[in-house]
């Protein structure tokens, strides 16, 4: 399903807007305004003629011109005949936020019947119900009931849940990164994932996609659209396991739903997702993803001024299958001249636990402005020597300067560093992380979806988490997958 | 070794004490006074007649009374003959902050291998060279020149690393639990890990101990006092491949060291240590270690707003062998009575998206008051009717209420989240986490760790990361790790 009029409607309809702040139906027409929403915008609401400075309407049919898209904010029980009487009013196009339809149990499954029948009669895109709504920050729509800052950026988001989804937009909150699209998928009656990442394709605002998903309709559907969005951009994919259990249990009987859940996520792998297991890991793939990543390979250097994190992190990183690469004897040569005082120049290079801020320099700039090297990772621990604040100064600089290559930060510690990292992690240019740990699982995910992108058929990578153990051959996961669904 | 002389030193003589507050051998002086020690404190300078208000000598020969305890901050070279001096006067522990030995090359080798002759021939105990120092907080002595608060905690760190033992030192700063026992090991030339850990067995000020570790000197004491001690309290450990790795490159051509990284930690497991892969769970096990622990088994709740969270989190847990067990029918029927908003009634227990504070409490009140369940983990993401602050002092009042049962907290989100996760971070009753999978690891690794310790001899349970996979039988890695050392 086209959805592209969907993510641009020239005019809004909000069908239960409402004059009450504590109303959904008031935070979402509120939220329309004030992200500056440059289209038409109509409340409806049966008794008001005004909301939030705005001329409203009894019904759609009143407006008396064409609407491109209407939010629903009604009660359940009368959502299959609204969506109706707008269809008929030539909506094509709607996001339905009302809760009260499949998951509330068999009335509410009826209900959810009455409205895809409507839906399917008139072509109709819905969005939900029972969800957030949708953001689109290329023309600043907040269509969410959400508290959400609306800063412009190029992270898409898509979430089956719509406590996840509260959780990402309230985590972008200040921050200098931000969203492209957001969209809290609901229950998925018309609209699901594969719509919307379909569109990423060619959504040049977008440069990749961070997923939620509990469950995926159309198997063969979903690899297609993601193995055509991950040639172009990165797709991070959080799957629970939920449906799978609840249907597992349900039909217990036949046993044929067994290994589903990890027949999925096999499936996404083959299609090259990157997927995590945790929500922590979600939210620190968006910090990854806060530039537009202009590293195409695994040329990273490592810097620090910590022997014991530095030791770590190098075990880490060859456990995750990512390399730090020799320096060649020109950049040796020219880091013994302007680094003395380090015996052992090597990548990756311990600058000494006495290195002060200009130390830092002199290593940063001549890793950085090497030509062999596109991405590098400092560490640093508060010693005795150590100046904190001169060496973020420092790192920033860098950033802003090789705009080109990708600098990660982990400042291991506490107190002492505190206004450190919210610097680094206020930066555009640097991406701050707590923990090495975490930078080098972001950037082998992301160097491994490279080679895959770069090398396809893909090779499959198995992961340690148990639930990817009894999967031994991609390409059969990938052919079950396909003819399963 | 016995060390607990060394630990509570009657009086102590600061060699090589300074008045240029930019040398270590001042600020270590400080250290010792503004912590508040009780015991005599005798600077040594050639220079000086007083240091910060006390008296210096020029040599420990002059003061004329016993002396406990040497810090050592003179230049490398000069150590071992003060030592012998020091030792001719009848001081038996040092500690020795010098680097410049083995960790420089040759010489420094030659001059450990003196210091370790004269220690020998006395009979000394040295901590160091090359380390930060050592903390005693159950006598407010901070004999390092770390910046620290020396708030008396049960939390006993030691740490081969400078750099780690300075990261953890900051990253105790602040908070509202501490350090009973700081140790950094340095160079290790006559005490070692297990001294101090002996020393613990008996140490009823010490909960628990956290270790960094590069090398084991002595596998068979190591296992054996790791053993003894874990049978009283839980040894997390952090072990870096880094002399493994190093000593293998060294000895490539017998290859008889393949493994040993593997083997050393395999023999850690078989003595029930908590092993951990990364800085970041070693900092999230001291978090868990804030209380002593009164949980006793896997007697756990979940409580959510959530549902994606909560999802993801009980597949979380069952794939590191975490259970929620069930509800009885009789806690069951009473959530049924205060819950009617909630259909479903059970562990893990889904409030909704539209939980108050009031729901959080009424849910919170009756499975924690509730003898079945010793811990309760409480998830909660920024929904529309969400009172974050009322939860949150909700949450700590119950803490008080309950000092036996043990909450653990995530808050899923970001800016909205900030004062109610430090204010929940500040709390000795509660601990909190950003994201639930660090709450499950600590949790699970905890009830293995106390399973273990009530079922000698441990069950062997393998770890997913690809460094343990060769390793199959525990029982022979603990005896051929017995028998190599």
């Amino acid at each position: 399903m086209e959805i592209k009029n969907f993510l641009h409607p020239g005019s809004i309809a909000v069908i239960g807007a409402s004059r009450d702040p504590k109303k959904i139906g008031n935070q979402l027409l509120d939220n329309i305004i004030s992200g500056g929403y440059e289209g038409k915008i109509y409340p409806i609401n049966l008794k008001e003629e005004e909301i939030l400075g705005i001329k409203a309407y009894k019904n759609v049919s009143e407006i008396g011109e064409n609407v491109s898209l209407a939010v629903i904010v009604i009660p359940s029980s009368l959502v299959p005949g609204e969506v109706e009487n707008c269809a008929k009013n030539n909506i094509k196009n709607f996001v339905i936020i009302t809760a009260g339809f499949s998951e509330v149990g068999k009335e509410g499954e009826e209900l959810e019947h009455k409205l895809e029948s409507v839906a399917k009669k008139y072509g109709l895109n819905i969005l939900g119900p029972n969800c957030l709504g949708f953001i689109n920050s290329s023309i600043r729509l907040n269509a969410t009931f959400a508290e959400t800052d609306l800063k412009e950026g190029s992270i898409a988001v898509f979430s089956q849940s719509g406590a996840i989804g509260s959780a990402v937009l309230d985590w972008f909150l200040g921050r200098e990164f931000g969203i492209s699209i957001f969209a809290s998928l609901g229950n998925k009656t018309i609209l699901d994932e594969c719509d919307f990442l379909e569109y990423l394709i060619n959504d040049e605002k977008s440069s990749c996609a961070v997923l939620y998903l509990e469950e995926i309709n159309n198997g063969k559907r979903f690899m297609d659209v993601v193995s055509r969005l991950t040639a172009k951009k990165p797709v991070v994919l959080l799957k629970s396991g939920k449906t799978s259990e609840g249907k597992r249990a349900a039909m217990s009987h036949t046993g044929s739903l067994a290994g589903e859940y990890e027949t999925i996520l096999a499936g996404a792998r083959r299609a090259n997702a990157i997927v995590v297991d945790t929500i922590e890991e979600l939210f620190l793939f968006m910090k990854f993803f806060k530039r537009n990543l202009s590293v195409d390979d695994s040329r990273i250097a490592l810097v620090s001024n910590a022997g014991g994190p530095l030791v770590i992190t190098t075990d880490y990183a060859s456990q995750k299958g990512l390399k730090f690469h020799d320096f060649d004897d020109a950049l040796k040569g020219e880091l013994t001249e302007i680094l003395p005082e380090v015996r052992t120049i090597n990548n990756p290079l311990d600058i000494l636990g006495d290195a002060d801020a200009d130390r830092y320099r002199r290593a940063i700039d001549k890793i950085i402005s090497n030509r062999s090297f596109q991405s590098l990772l400092i560490l640093l621990t508060p010693q005795t020597s150590t100046q904190i604040m001169e060496t973020v100064n420092i790192i920033l600089e860098a950033g802003k300067k090789y705009p080109d290559k990708l600098i990660t930060t982990c400042f291991i510690g506490g107190r002492s560093l505190e206004e450190a990292k919210a610097m680094l992690d206020r930066s555009a240019s640097v991406i701050n992380f707590d923990f090495p740990n975490q930078a080098v699982k972001c950037l082998s995910r992301y160097v491994r979806y490279l080679n895959n992108r770069n090398n396809p058929p893909y090779t499959y990578f198995r992961d340690d988490t148990p639930v990817y153990k009894g999967v031994q051959e991609d390409y059969l996961v990938g052919l079950s997958l396909l003819q399963k669904f």
